[in-house]
């Protein structure tokens, strides 16, 4: 007799039954982050026109998703990487967090000079989940919560959290339970495995920015993007045998600089007349795509795409400030500059959510929405409704918004303050602090007192400053940007030649 | 100007200085875990009279801790390693946790088939941190309270505290922020990095024990405890960087079988007359204190050593049953029997603790303490006062006995319970439960309802089993135990010709 049936199944079956309706109860959640993708990266429109950047750049499987689910047409991230990363995972704005420029190395500001101002002593090494760690943002994360509520939780690809030798700097601290090639880098020394992703096998020290723990493919004839695709399977996999609803956070290296050729892709777009360094940045994106639809597939497949969430989304704009080959600051158009403005180059993304269960194909949603946010819906979505973490959540849920039944951005304002020197110079890039409320959008700048107001709805391509005809507009998103800022405890920057701080928004 | 300058310096040095207090409160912890040790596997003698096998094994290193810390003579473990581990990782007796044999695959048992007796549905599947998985002891484990309580964690070599493909098969799901080579597998297919620890590079599937993540000695000639602690030092390495103290729980494969030739001690044993197997064995015990003197070695270069802890510990007693040349259960002797037996033999244990702070050197404690207070211990000397996992804590801390301020132990019964078939016959070993009071410990057999009661201070070798002229003793700590057991809901085998649980043991 085998010993399973002398048990008495009464006590096991009560159980079980419980165990599988709470994992019902819990969808997987994908969420799938590209690395400095612009609003225009894609075949798929985001405006209200198609545009020259839809019709050259193929991006198939983000319209698959896109018919799957919800676009959302104005999803912003901070102007850059690592704020956003902190606030996707922790549910807090950059204003009060701290992180508000990118981080590498422990202790080491990456400002760039400016004669004019001198950057806040900001968080530099990031955000972390023990105490006692200077320049750090102490935090519960995300996949920490979703860990402690069940969730399988898995890390694949950028990081970005926190600077090398500081806790934050690896996903296994931050609650992840799978950690594949994340680290305290935000860039990538190569994308090839050809040329081991940056490392150096010569006996020399590898550059900060070398891609970690992808040795099998060294010297092998692939890309990042590829070689991340096929990990994150092996762990999604793995996950499924885990009896845990799982927690993919997919954030691809790509479509960062180096701006490499992804061969697969790109002779397609040479042939389109494109030039070399397009050509090369357009097989990024495709590659990128690619991986959206290997996962798709695999979901598909495994029979497990009803009850997956996916959450496309980038984590700032499109970089138009150097590497490319064409005019300067225009590859975001309709938007205006890229990644490090305050314009909507530098924050608005591609967003798009599928949630097969809730959310009604080909749905398009226009309200506005910010990269915190995610926080707080990911934990609706995953049914945890009771968390408490160290830091305040700013961030809103979207789920209303995904099932059509409210309207959290109705009367919203967002936010941004980017107290720091990004490096290159170009439209709406400096040390700002912006607020949105409803279609304007004031921008306001540190070192020169400078003020801008938008009509965004009228004026996507912020060229007509309202400033001087709107006063009153002014005033009081002034005041309102203002007060809020010093509410969160938000930082800015000091003058030089005279050593103090720089005035607050209502203060000028 | 350096921009650090500009920043009033009021603002931080409390906080660095706080920081830099509290760590210095909190000290670095090694947890040095042997698998499969013995209490006379060592030069060091643990009884109060030198052994043959004191004179055959070397062990310079565990005498050179003994010689700054306290040497514990009555260190109990479980009689197999996976309910020790659990129950040092947890708090938790074993028959309160349920893992009461060893794991492996999911949903699969490892008891060996009996005519008479079928074990409970134990959990077969280990410890996990989420609910919902069938056959697994919910738990929050030490790692995970060290982590959230700021001590960077830190876990090299064999895990098995769950089996594979559940969660607690893998260390970082247990709180551990780094994981070497620790999986659900409690052996190793082979020793030798010329064998690639047992990993198949011919396309077939290695073997469940292949031991994982040390590819890159693979092909070398390297001893697997040798790797090991190179990698540990360089995770202690990077951990030295993090402003966080350090919990590194080093749990060597070694002294498991297979019994493989360390080759850089192998000959000298044989040169003193022992034979192959036995030469091989004692190079296993030697090599892993090689390894216990080059963790030493390196806290004393980096200036550590004088705030961290070292707690020396084996997992069960060594094994006799099987595998070894000489004559079967006397290779513990003066204790009886080994591995998986309810004698001394099976689960009392090597340990030292060195805790340069607190604990005097060259001392020696002849209390008894159990696995499972390394829970409330490591808790108490990591300053951690607040802490509320999800599993009832039942072990003690031992900290009094260290610092020689209280007694623990003192009124206090220690408890085991086996309600399964291990495999191999031997002294001891079987379907047993077992209690220690004082001098006095009683067994029960759950197959035969026999009872033995040894006065283990007069009769260490458990030959003079009192239990029918000491009737009222017997009575008594049955008693006791069968209450205990059915207090902490434990559980007992089935009798397979009626289908009736055996008796507890006040029922006989």
């Amino acid at each position: 007799m085998e010993w399973k049936s002398i048990v008495p199944l009464a006590v096991f079956i009560p159980f079980i039954s419980t165990a599988q309706n709470k994992i019902q109860e819990r969808p997987n959640i994908v969420v799938f982050l590209v690395d400095d993708m612009g609003w225009q990266d894609t075949s798929l429109p985001f405006w209200t026109e198609r545009t020259q950047w839809n019709n050259l750049y193929e991006t198939p499987n983000m319209e698959r998703l896109a018919n799957q689910g919800m676009m959302f047409t104005q999803a912003y991230g901070c102007s850059v990487s690592s704020p956003s990363r902190v606030s996707l995972l922790t549910g807090t704005n950059a204003a009060r967090h701290r992180v508000t420029n990118w981080t590498l190395e422990k202790n080491k500001s990456n400002d760039d000079k400016s004669d004019v101002i001198q950057p806040p002593d900001w968080n530099i090494n990031g955000i972390c989940q023990t105490y006692g760690i200077a320049h750090t943002y102490q935090v519960t994360s995300l996949a920490q919560i979703l860990k402690d509520n069940g969730y399988h939780t898995i890390h694949c690809g950028k990081a970005h959290f926190g600077a090398k030798d500081t806790p934050g700097e690896n996903p296994y601290h931050l609650g992840f339970e799978v950690n594949i090639a994340g680290h305290a880098g935000g860039g990538l020394a190569s994308y090839s495995g050809a040329e081991n992703f940056g490392n150096r096998t010569d006996g020399q020290k590898s550059p900060l920015q070398a891609v970690p723990d992808l040795d099998k493919y060294w010297g092998q004839d692939i890309f990042v993007t590829e070689a991340l695709t096929l990990e994150a399977k092996k762990a999604l996999d793995h996950a499924q045998k885990l009896d845990q609803p799982f927690f993919l956070y997919m954030a691809h290296y790509a479509i960062h600089i180096p701006i490499q050729k992804d061969m697969r892709f790109y002779q397609k777009y040479r042939d389109k007349g494109m030039t070399e360094i397009e050509s090369a940045y357009a097989s990024l994106i495709e590659g990128m795509d690619k991986s959206l639809g290997d996962l798709m597939d695999y979901l598909e497949i495994n029979g497990i795409a009803d009850n997956t969430i996916i959450l496309f989304m980038s984590d700032n704009g499109g970089l138009a400030a150097t590497s490319r080959s064409s005019v300067l600051h225009t590859q975001n158009s309709p938007l205006n500059s890229g990644k490090g403005s305050a314009y909507e180059g530098g924050i608005r993304e591609p967003m798009i959510v599928s949630w097969p269960a809730k959310v009604k194909k080909q749905s398009k949603n226009d309200e506005y929405i910010i990269i915190e946010d995610f926080f707080p819906t990911i934990l609706e979505m995953a049914n945890v409704k009771k968390y408490n973490p160290i830091q305040p959540v700013d961030g809103k849920s979207f789920v209303p918004l995904l099932t059509g039944e409210g309207n959290p951005s109705k009367g919203r304002k967002l936010y941004w303050n980017f107290p720091n020197v990004w490096g290159p110079s170009g439209p709406g890039i400096g040390a700002t602090c912006s607020v949105r409320d409803g279609d304007w959008k004031l921008i306001y700048y540190y070192d020169s007192g400078k003020k801008e107001l938008f009509n965004i709805a009228e004026d996507i391509g912020e060229v007509n400053d309202c400033s001087d005809k709107r006063t009153d507009i002014v005033k009081r998103l002034s005041k309102d940007l203002g007060q809020y800022l010093r509410r969160v405890d938000a930082q800015r920057p000091t003058f030089k030649n005279t050593g103090h701080p720089t005035l607050w928004p209502d203060e000028v």
